[in-house]
């Protein structure tokens, strides 16, 4: 009698045919007729459960299965047999069903829809549903194969700090981090607060990028990406925002704008491909109930190059296209969401490349192009998005760095260490971010951060 | 000619035999006669660099090349010749030098050894040494072995929350996450700071472990495991704590202690033997300049069983030697370093499982044992380390959880969902921390945490 996760059936059901397995996991549901009946049991080792027969003559304990409540935990040893003109390919009869922690009719996940609202508030939960275990396990997929893409190449880890003392883009709300006592902390003569008292002896917030660092690394490996958490305290109640989420940060070296969209489509077509072929009766489902439209989408993308746009060429799309947006296009604005996924779903109809921003609207490191106006930023687009990555080749001239950094009337002290890069071996570099949970919700067609995240930080929400 | 990777070189130099390619990397030292020089060429992809030989008659920039200062980056094309006779097993004959970015003389990494008490003021740059170099590589590959491990098993990854308002262990000082303005925060009518009005209308911390939510996931998926950021806000100057450190915390359903201690030891074997694997010139250069018996140390940990022993039986052995100890051993006190030590290095001389220590220095969510008196914990002791892993089996009976709660006086209505959990559908289950940073020391055989952490948080230090 052996012990085995339900995945391991899927994966080759033939290899325990006839066998006594055990199978211990969670009841979904239980049917029964006078002397035989079915659970629907599920390990959460994949989407699917496994079809428990349990009958009067082969159990001990006939009644007590029957009025197993939904969301008992229960091993169940029997034999499999395959059922390949049933609805499942297998299924179990058991000949012991034994309870391992009982649930009761108050259950809060019984057989029935849940609105995703309600099963917010039941965050330790949720992931017992169909929809959060496919979120869940896809994330779990998408991360792993966003490690492989990356070290199959060669890239370094590294985990750049989130206590920081400095505000990698100059922009964007941050959580201030401190040990001081909020009621009364220390102050100094002029009544400010006195933070040679605090943990790090000066103010010290949580990151919103760890670019900055990774280049450091990237100018030592050549080749390096981060992986981790990253914050925004913007008070933002948007489907899109959360307060602490993942992102991948990689950076390379001797490397130019077109080494970085390179990388990005590479790295896109590879998690897509990973995740569909790791996760199918996850996508399965999510293409069934959440998003129709999904799996051909996300073939398309891996079926076609990537398109690639300038910023002014794709103003002059989209400014002949002003009458159906809310916000007019101007070259020089940013672009907005409707104007994003315009260009990505109707224009080019998969993702493309917007490359060459105006100076003005990007942040301070990135390099300056020569026509004195834009720079090298890109913008990766994808239907049903819009901004999904966001990368640039940095700014590796220490003038032309200094000079920016002064007309933005940034502290060079501050910077000493990322002016450093180029004062000793500068090459030409650059990266980009990708918001983990975009990925995902593009990777499931879930609509709300909220739902990919485990347990989501948003304003008035860190309760558990 | 091909832009290649030192790494691919030293994987299969043959396949590049003759060929012109192209190397680009940061100048480690620069030699030269009259019409004869060598780079010492490093581009970070692995551990060792590539000679560059670079002839007055072959390149038309000499001069140029032989003033190189250290920490250039430079690109070189040229022939690659295997050179099996000399020192290095190849060497490139350039036909071309390229100075993408120069250095000064004032570059802080000169050719001589630096202390890492220097180094580490240059954090920055210091991953350009052998001996960063080495630490951040191993670090890259014993993530992603860890990673590998867990994945291959069926383990789903998840990301528990950084940011809480709950306490995961009832111990620990934390850092408190606010968006309140420090100077004047908003007070309630009796002075109290008013967290109603903090981002998430409640006060929050950074977590100090995702423990309890990771059982959360668990109930759901049967195998889980986080691999993320994790605080202290001690202010502690040892050599082995850090306030931002990276732990790796897996939690298996339907398992008791038994289950947790043969995964962490497979974990621990599968790490070991990735990282040897894949970092040979890195760990081949730790075993000569850090810790010589570290290679034969990780050899031994692969071909033994760990050994295990009671807590109870522990205490009476380490009793026998209380002469050895600064603090003396009673059964009821927790181990200190030195006693974990003293048994893994002397008694066990390999790694030992410590298992069933006293309730009275565990935390609550421990399994209490049938004896009254301990709970089902194990710590992992190793040599020249100490406690690499703690672990328990949870406490999975609401009401035992229950009454342990009340003992210690905690809320309970903080924990309904973590209660909920024993609820419904509760199962025997498990789980294991292992500090991330602890494990790479162990790798290396590096001593200091500050120096396995590119930017290491300390008390204050968070400047970069």
């Amino acid at each position: 009698m052996e012990r085995v996760k339900t995945a391991q059936l899927y994966q080759n059901a033939e290899a325990f045919s006839g066998k006594a397995i055990t199978v211990c996991g969670w009841v979904r549901s239980v049917r029964d007729s006078k002397t035989l009946g079915f659970i629907d049991l599920n390990d959460g080792s994949c989407f699917k459960g496994l079809q428990v027969v349990f009958e009067a003559d082969k159990v001990d304990n006939f009644a007590e299965i029957a009025k197993f409540n939904v969301g008992s935990a229960v091993c169940v040893t029997g034999q499999l047999l395959l059922t390949p003109q049933a609805r499942q390919p297998f299924e179990v009869h058991a000949s012991s069903v034994r309870l391992e922690g009982a649930s009761t009719p108050e259950y809060p996940l019984q057989k029935k829809r849940h609105s995703v609202e309600y099963l917010r508030t039941i965050a330790h939960l949720r992931p017992r549903t169909n929809l959060f275990s496919a979120a869940f396990r896809v994330r779990s997929a998408a991360a792993y194969g966003i490690h492989r893409f990356f070290q199959e190449r060669g890239f370094v880890y590294v985990n750049t700090p989130l206590i920081t003392a400095s505000d990698a883009e100059g922009a964007g709300e941050m959580f201030r981090v401190t040990t001081l006592d909020q009621t009364n902390p220390p102050r100094t003569p002029d009544g400010k607060i006195d933070f040679s008292k605090d943990f790090f002896g000066t103010p010290a917030s949580l990151t919103v990028s760890g670019q900055l660092e990774a280049e450091c690394m990237a100018m030592a490996f050549g080749q390096v990406y981060t992986f981790g958490p990253t914050f925004r305290a913007e008070k933002s109640y948007t489907q899109r925002h959360a307060a602490e989420f993942w992102m991948i940060e990689p950076e390379i070296a001797f490397a130019d704008l077109e080494d970085v969209m390179q990388l990005a489509e590479a790295m896109m077509k590879y998690v897509i491909r990973y995740v569909m072929d790791t996760c199918p009766q996850d996508l399965d489902f999510c293409n069934k109930f959440v998003d129709k439209g999904l799996l051909d989408r996300l073939q398309n993308v891996l079926d076609h190059d990537f398109a690639h746009v300038s910023y002014t060429d794709a103003v002059e799309l989209l400014k002949k296209n002003n009458d159906h947006f809310d916000y007019k296009v101007e070259w020089g604005c940013d672009l907005q969401t409707e104007h994003e996924r315009y260009l990505t779903e109707k224009v080019f109809q998969r993702p493309v490349f917007v490359t060459d921003y105006p100076a003005g609207i990007k942040a301070f490191y990135m390099r300056a192009n020569p026509d004195g106006k834009t720079v090298a930023a890109v913008d990766l687009l994808v239907p049903g998005i819009g901004e999904i990555i966001g990368g640039s080749q940095r700014e590796e001239r220490l003038d032309v760095l200094q000079e920016k950094m002064q007309e933005l009337g940034m502290n060079e002290k501050e910077y000493w260490w990322y002016l450093d890069l180029r004062r000793y071996g500068s090459a030409c570099h650059g990266g980009f971010g990708l918001g983990f949970e975009r990925l995902i919700m593009y990777l499931t067609g879930i609509q709300n951060i909220r739902d990919v995240l485990p347990f989501p930080r948003t304003p008035g929400s860190a309760e558990f």
